[in-house]
């Protein structure tokens, strides 16, 4: 086993920065916020210990994480103190799980939070309010919640505090993202890559992200890998990622606010070296080694060195509450007093509760405090997009389903110019594919951003700059990261994914719809931009990556989150995908999720039919339907491009064998109109549901995704009995796109055998069409699998004959 | 812009490897493995060109990565000459995505290929079928799937290459595990921090992993960030990993033949040397810098230089077919054939197609070969676990809701006992939790594993060794992928993981679900161990932690995938889920989801009673019931822990207020016996569930995760129109545990009210009854809000009064 000892880090070699006195005040503002952190983990009443601390002043219940109070606490301090000398615009985000008493303590003394929440306000009775709030039922979070301003990374998930602060810096030139890394964290996959956004971020025109490496030691209940490697690796490791490391190191206050001044001076003074240098304009643009800072300090320093024999300072136990059972055990009530006292409160807060006048001073003013940053509160920055007019880049569709087109095209063209006319408010993200995606487009408005190193050949594609905004890197975590930190922060952007490997964003996908949720419900968050994601290279044409690349499962991800947040559109077509896409870029605070293929797609409307047929969201479509003025048998509905084709195929069939069933044909577009009204904001009432879906007649519908999700959201309905829904149902392999149509009978003659089998008086007349159509399927799934053919087109519906 | 000139690596100083001779028999080898790569993406005649190439010859649709082919067969034919001189065990993984060419080649020509398919034998009919299935309509996919010998790795999705290494070396002290890393992959979140599993291989008795980063410089449409930073750096990030990392540049058959050779020399010397002191019991065992290669060679390496004026080896342009188009552009056929003949088949094979005799001699033989080491068909290996009696650990139950319990403490015991007799061949995989899981009776089994340095305070806990083989990391994929790699390899092993962050993994759960779909269809594919995911720390008792912690949506990716390896537990106590965990372990290709909560829960089933409930995993608690012998007026369900509860406080309640109320009360488990039995192997038949669920009684059901996947599972039952579902609908914050059941109506008051609202004899007679309980409701979230209490206990039903 190899053991370490850990010396303190030299102070670098810039003179001192701060006096005596500055020292002192530095310590005893610290010494404030770490009292306030301690104090809201405890206390309900006494806050400012006037009166010796008694069982009934403390909670029952001792919720919070001391652990990384203290260290995020003094890097707020030190942050405070290049603002002010600096006038430096910055925010702050907090990476470690549960520390959010180190953020809000330094946010009370700086005024913000009593601004915000004026009940918290700064005198005794605020500061129990503040207390008894923290982690208490109807209360705040222990995280960095949507509630605490200044905030725009929760952190209750780890891994995401690079990333988000990288996407806060982009575009951003005069703003310093000071960023708190965990050291669990830093074990997580997402935060293990995010080290690279720095081949992506361009001096001239983008903010600095500055990380603070928080080696803690320990996560729940062991120590952490990047605290037990030894310092040479750890070095390594960040010149490696393309970092310059400063090392703070130590556990002396006196000794590391000396290092850490130092530190932040020198860094900073880089920071702006590397920027006047790339602004100069005297040089092309390159990436820079940013200055990062390790911080090592013990958990949960300043609290308890021992509690009942055990060290708890500096080690894994001082990761939640260091002293439990205080009401109860008065040898811990007694050792809390001391703790609590060692801070000198009497020192720190005048009589009233204030913070005292001499420490006051060391807040920045106004908008310059890191709570009250607008950047933060990215709604209050927004502006809308310039948007040009989406008509413009319509497909001429003169008859239904005639020809083909790729849907995704147009949609590149409509980006390419909202990119040219928002500069520097609008990115494209994509990882790696949105030339395979066809958006291709964009690029005539704004190259790929590469910051790494380019070799000669490079210069043939074209494609790649220094100054590009479309952002590109084969990790789906950190494209989400960055453009979540990019709209939080008041700007707007758009997403393209291969559907199968969404899942791996779930979890993301599941925390900013919950941070939205939560921000609905909080005034002074200002609205921001909505995150459009565009889920394409989907199942159906996953016929030869296989059955790994088969997924449409995202889509019951999505549905599970809060109404007022999700969207999910399917459109069928080019011009239908316009229109959802205008829609999208001008909404707020949804997500969307919007459902297209890649490849080349029959047409169906032109635009002024899509723009009627996006707007209802769903809607019958007359000109392949044939029940105008009376019930229908049967009710054939398409939702998804792929699937409407099929649904539509069928119907041409069923029209040739049976001229007298009366068909109504309808797509879907927007996948909650299916829900309730009461349940979703876009669902349809039952009354509209019921006049389109009729009350008693078989309803076959062709869906995307997993079948089950239609139940879901419609099982409330009326005719849910009569309701048979088509989709992929984890059928496949190396197919033809036809076999996996057939496979998961979701192909035109499987659908007119469903029909067949639910009309009542089809059953025995259809009988023979049955058998043919059965014939066809077999025929052409040989067909097609000697000739590795594409699924037939709807007029083709006898072929191959 | 930096720009970068990559020279040739300098050979390492060991004496040259290789004589003239055996060079020249490799290169041809490798020719071969290129010649069949190349062919098997565009032939499907004429596989030995005996005659000159024709259109009728080519593929219509040609498809498929030739980019990383062939640095894939490089690498494989090298590791086979390591094999033969050394007798070493062995097996590759390709990391790299669609890079199947590369390894089936090599297959093919070592004979694993034609024994395990006799139709693509090794003659000239064989060569053209192998060639001709090859991303074809029936025929196998351009990743390595599970039809593919020896592979353990399909690689469709990126970024688990290195962790599923890791997990098939655990344990295998005599394996070497070799893994291509894709630059592409090597941006992915989960492979940046799968670097360090490196602190988790223990060398006296883990077999060791060798890395292979493929620096083949492009992905799709775009350079990877690693090709793309100084040698310097590359070198420092790996050093900083742990890692000692050796170069192999260039792009010189002959001088990367030599370099190779002398460099897989020079790691496998190194890999022994350190197996060998740590085996030899001289010192403690540490951790070793394990040696990776670095082989930067161009993407597509051997193939067409230039393609209609543009350059096409060693760029993004040949990431997939380097020349479209073949069968109608005379020029690209000429071109194709040009390259073909460029690796001389004619001296490679035999009239017959057979490889020639000379070259055969490089292939390792039987066993030896990388295709047919058993390890990589983990099943061949799987011993049964040697199982203690899970009555042991049971807990006393005298009579049912009478007292609380830790649930997950006994399943602790039965792990630390499984651990303590299955020494070598089981693992249990959790982020930092199990202590907090109430799983840490395993620590006097086996301890954590830690092989990072160690601290002098550290014995103090002593639960950190190098020894250990409990693997905790801050890295859901990491774990993930570890006890993939582990089972795959014929072990067995134990996940426990939060609920709300095991959406981290959907996507790894989803892939693993597929491979071992397509396993149950591949008779050779022996069936392996199970993966068991203990889904704990759930959203009910995440009151505190608040809204982002809130998530049992895991739940509803894990239906969708296929029946016959889905399995999903929700055992309600102590007993319940030990014989749950008891049958999960003896399992076999399965993935098994067991939601459990960690805190202390009412117990109700002693442990033949819970044996016996288990093995329906669905039925009537008559204790609870009183319809013994008629119909009853309502079904009220419990599913999952704190469901259950309330759903049985409800009922007390209701016998209280209505005594000739028949209740009857079902407690589900087993979640897939809701559905039909057409549907998933565990589900009841229409006259079980009818007969349990009743025709058309109101069925009040209280479950675990979101109501709707209760309506997604029962849609098609007969009663399903009177199926009222309650469940999580993301209404929480910081809460109380009783606040947050209130919030989303799964508490026994609203229980209660339901019952009254669904049965119609009571919708007058309850109107006061519901009266009562919105006073009780409102009564009792005021107590609580006050002291934070837990939720009431069954018995405590008037609680607070």
């Amino acid at each position: 086993m190899n053991q370490i000892s850990i010396a303190p880090s030299a102070i670098p070699s810039t003179e001192h920065p701060l006096d005596a006195a500055e020292l002192e005040q530095l310590d005893a503002y610290w010494r404030a916020c770490n009292y306030l952190a301690a104090g809201m983990i405890y206390l309900i009443d006494n806050p400012l210990l006037k009166e010796p601390l008694a069982p009934e002043h403390i909670k029952q219940r001792l919720l919070g994480h001391w652990g990384a109070s203290p260290g995020l606490s003094f890097m707020y301090v030190h942050l405070n103190r290049i603002i002010r000398k600096l006038g430096q615009q910055a925010i702050f985000l907090a990476g470690p799980g549960h520390g959010a008493p180190g953020v809000l303590a330094p946010l009370y003394l700086e005024g913000t939070y009593s601004e915000v929440y004026p009940d918290k306000s700064e005198d005794e009775e605020g500061m129990r309010r503040f207390f008894k709030q923290f982690s208490f039922p109807g209360g705040i979070g222990s995280h960095c919640t949507p509630e605490t301003p200044g905030s725009i990374h929760e952190g209750g998930e780890l891994g995401y505090s690079i990333s988000h602060a990288f996407g806060a810096a982009f575009d951003n030139p005069d703003l310093l993202v000071a960023v708190a890394v965990g050291d669990g964290e830093s074990e997580t996959g997402p935060l293990a890559t995010a080290w690279h956004s720095n081949k992506f971020l361009n001096p001239a025109r983008d903010g600095a992200v500055l990380p603070i490496l928080h080696l803690n030691g320990y996560k729940i209940n062991n120590p952490t890998i990047l605290s037990r490697i030894s310092h040479e690796e750890l070095e390594q490791l960040f010149r490696g990622y393309g970092w310059t490391p400063y090392f703070v190191e130590g556990d002396d206050p006196q000794h590391m606010h000396r290092a850490m001044a130092a530190t932040l001076d020198a860094c900073v003074a880089r920071i702006h070296e590397i920027q006047a240098q790339a602004r100069s304009g005297s040089e092309p643009v390159s990436r820079a080694r940013w200055p990062m800072i390790v911080l090592r300090s013990p958990k949960g320093w300043t609290g308890p060195a021992e509690v009942g024999g055990n060290p708890v300072a500096g080690t894994w136990r001082a990761h939640q509450v260091p002293l439990a059972g205080v009401r109860e055990n008065p040898e811990h009530l007694q050792q809390l007093e001391a703790w609590l006292r060692s801070y000198r409160p009497e020192t720190l807060f005048d009589d009233d509760g204030r913070l005292v006048e001499q420490l006051r001073a060391l807040s920045p003013q106004g908008n310059l405090r890191m709570g009250s940053n607008p950047a933060a509160n990215g709604g209050l920055l927004r502006r809308d997009l310039r948007m040009p007019d989406f008509r413009e880049y319509a497909v001429d569709v003169a008859q239904a389903a005639a020809h083909k087109a790729w849907n995704t095209r147009p949609l590149g063209e409509l980006l390419r110019e909202v990119m040219a006319r928002n500069g520097e408010n609008f990115r494209v993200f994509g990882p790696d594919e949105n030339t395979s995606n066809k958006l291709d487009a964009i690029y005539a408005a704004s190259r790929k951003l590469w910051l790494a190193d380019y070799l000669p050949e490079d210069d043939l594609g074209g494609e790649l700059s220094p100054d590009g905004r479309v952002m590109e890197m084969l990790s789906e975590h950190t494209l989400e990261g960055w453009y979540e930190g990019y709209i939080l922060t008041g700007r707007h952007g758009f997403f393209s994914t291969y559907e199968a490997f969404v899942h791996v964003i779930d979890s993301m996908y599941n925390q900013h719809a919950k941070w939205l949720a939560i921000c609905n419900e909080i005034p002074w968050r200002a609205p921001i931009a909505s995150l459009n994601m565009l889920i394409t290279s989907t199942v159906w044409r996953q016929d030869h990556n296989g059955f790994t690349h088969q997924d449409p499962g995202f889509l019951d991800v999505v549905v599970n989150k809060n109404p007022e947040v999700t969207r999910i559109y399917l459109p069928p077509d080019a011009n239908c995908l316009l229109v959802t896409a205008d829609r999208c870029l001008r909404s707020r605070n949804n997500i969307n999720v919007i459902v297209s293929d890649k490849q080349q797609h029959l047409q169906y409307l032109n635009m002024d039919a899509a723009i009627k047929h996006c707007a209802k969201g769903v809607g019958i479509w007359d000109w392949a339907s044939n029940d105008q003025g009376c019930e229908p048998d049967v009710v054939m509905v398409g939702c998804g491009d792929i699937p409407t084709q099929e649904a539509l195929a069928a119907t041409a069939m069923l029209r040739e064998h049976f001229p007298d069933l009366k068909v109504r044909f309808i797509n879907v577009i927007n996948l909650f109109s299916l829900q309730p009204e009461g349940e979703h904001p876009q669902g349809l009432s039952d009354r509209d549901f019921d006049s389109l879906f009729t009350l008693d007649k078989p309803i076959i519908f062709n869906f995307h995704g997993y079948p089950w999700l239609i139940h879901r959201l419609a099982y409330r309905r009326t005719n849910h009995g009569q309701l048979h829904v088509r989709g992929y149902k984890e059928k496949g392999n190396i197919n033809t796109p036809l076999e996996l149509a057939i496979n998961n009978e979701i192909d035109r003659f499987s659908l007119v055998i469903d029909v067949i089998n639910r009309v009542p008086h089809l059953k025995v007349a259809g009988a023979h069409v049955k058998e043919k159509m059965r014939d066809l399927q077999s025929e052409c799934r040989a067909y097609a699998y000697q000739h590795g053919i594409d699924l037939p087109e709807v007029r083709d519906w006898t072929w191959p004959g």
